[in-house]
This record gives C-alpha cells, structure tokens and sequence, in this order.
C-alpha cells in the first residue's frame, strides 16, 4: 500500500465506532426448496444511510475491499457484503478492533455461524435448527421461520 | 490524567465515527414569554442508544467530561449536553476530529449558532431570525415554530 492509500484510507477506530453505530450483522434463512434441506443460510453484513452519505459508504467499500454499494429503500443507499470469503475478514477485523456496543455479541453469533458453515453444518436440518435458534437470539424478538415451518417440527418428532 | 485513566478513555476516532452515526446536533428555539424576544434558543447534543448501550453512553460521558445520560423514551437512554460551556468543548473536540458523513455540516451550522449566542445575538429578533433559518437548515424540513408566528411577521413589518 503506498502513502497515497494510507491517506485515503478511513481510521480503524473510526470504522469500529461507525458500525457500533450504523452496522448490522444479520442471518436469514430462506425457504429454497431446491435445496437438500429445503432452506438456505444467507449471512450478510449492511451499513445503511441516507444517500447524502453515499461517499462515507464508499469508503467503507473501500476499506474492507468488499461489498457493494446499493439502493436500500428509497433515498436510502446501503453497503452491503454477502461473499463468505469477505463476511470472514470482516468479522477477523472486528476481532482485532472489538465493537463497544452489544453489537459485539452479535458480531460474535454471526462469526459462530459462519464458522458453522465452513464446517457444512448448515445442510443438515440439525444444523440449521441450531444456526435458526442462534439467528433468532441475534436478531431479537422475530423467531426465524424455519423454526416455525411444520417441516422442521415434523422433522423434530422423528 | 493517569495511565489508568488514559486506557479506560475511549478512542477519539472510535467517538467521530459512533457520533457520525448516532450523534445529534440539534437547536430548537422555544415560546418562552417573559423572556425579552418571547423565545429561547435552545442548543443541544444528544447521542441515542437502547439502554442495553447504556455503559457507552456513560464511557462518552466521561470522554466529554460532560453532559447527563438521562431516559429518552420507554427503552432508550441518551446522553444529552446542554451546558453552553460543554457544548463548546464538543464542537471544539469535532474541529480536531472531523464527522466523515454530511452530520458534519449539522455540527458547522451548530458552531455558528453557539458563537452568535456568544455574541448575544440571540437576543434580538433579528439575530432569531437567522437562527432560526439556520436551525431550517440544520434540522432539515421542519420548520421552526418561530418562523410560523405571526408575531415574527408582524415584527418584520415594520
């Protein structure tokens, strides 16, 4: 990286304290039935703001050296990084420079369900009956509707 | 300060970015009679966060060596400064550590308000008057009370 980067370049502290702010880390499970258990795992990690920011979410982009800036709703934009290979340096980032906020402990869910995921867990219905228990401790309050689908409850009978 | 001290200190940039998102600059000019003008320039900073960040919101306090954390609404604490002294030490802190997002302009016209007050500008309904367009600006859309009354018209009539 020459001088010139470095100067563009936002402050790690900075970055940390924007995310404690703005960021979320957050799993979904969709119904694909196509797939082998019938659901898929998306993790994604999203800064979003107002399009008067749209440079500041650039710049993150930037940072991380992943994502993609998009139309969020309206007049807001977001960052938004899906990739699993980037979802990993993200979260080896906030390792290094720890969130303040309980966003930490989201951080922290996130990270174990990604590790999950590398280890395949997430195709078998245990798996993913674990990862739907942790996406709801996460995300507060909305149970994923994995756990709620009659499948994974018949599936559980057996 | 104290090695101690200095290690418990949260880090500035970490305190421009989490102010870049969840800081609030914000003026409201308020129907206060008996005052001379019949208003009041009100200046505050606000920093909003659900009460399970209330230990942040403490840490930003002792950062400012400033302000109170005090209940929002139902879940929701904030740190608010209203000491005009302390404000001015927040504006100076931002000066050396400058907001990345367009809340930096917010903290500009901010600034210009506080040094009109320092200038007892605020006192005149002329000096209000310009106040009031600059909180239009800062808070975007709504528009001060002030420049509503009638009384304002009527005052500038003559």
């Amino acid at each position: 990286m020459t001088a010139d980067d470095q100067q563009e370049r936002l402050d790690a502290q900075w970055v940390t304290g924007f995310v404690d702010g703005e960021g979320c880390f957050h799993v979904s499970i969709n119904r694909i039935p196509k797939m082998s258990t019938g659901w898929q795992v998306f993790p994604e990690f999203r800064v979003v703001q107002h399009e008067r920011n749209q440079v500041v979410l650039e710049e993150l982009q930037k940072f991380f050296s992943a994502g993609k800036v998009v139309v969020n709703h309206a007049s807001r934009k977001e960052l938004r990084i899906r990739r699993i290979g980037d979802l990993r340096k993200v979260v080896c980032f906030f390792r290094q420079h720890p969130l303040k906020t309980k966003k930490r402990e989201d951080m922290e869910i996130f990270e174990q369900i990604l590790e999950m995921m590398d280890r395949r867990e997430h195709l078998t219905v245990e798996g993913l009956t674990k990862i739907a228990n942790l996406c709801w401790a996460m995300n507060r309050k909305v149970k994923p509707r994995f756990l709620e689908s009659s499948e994974t409850i018949c599936q559980k009978s057996h």
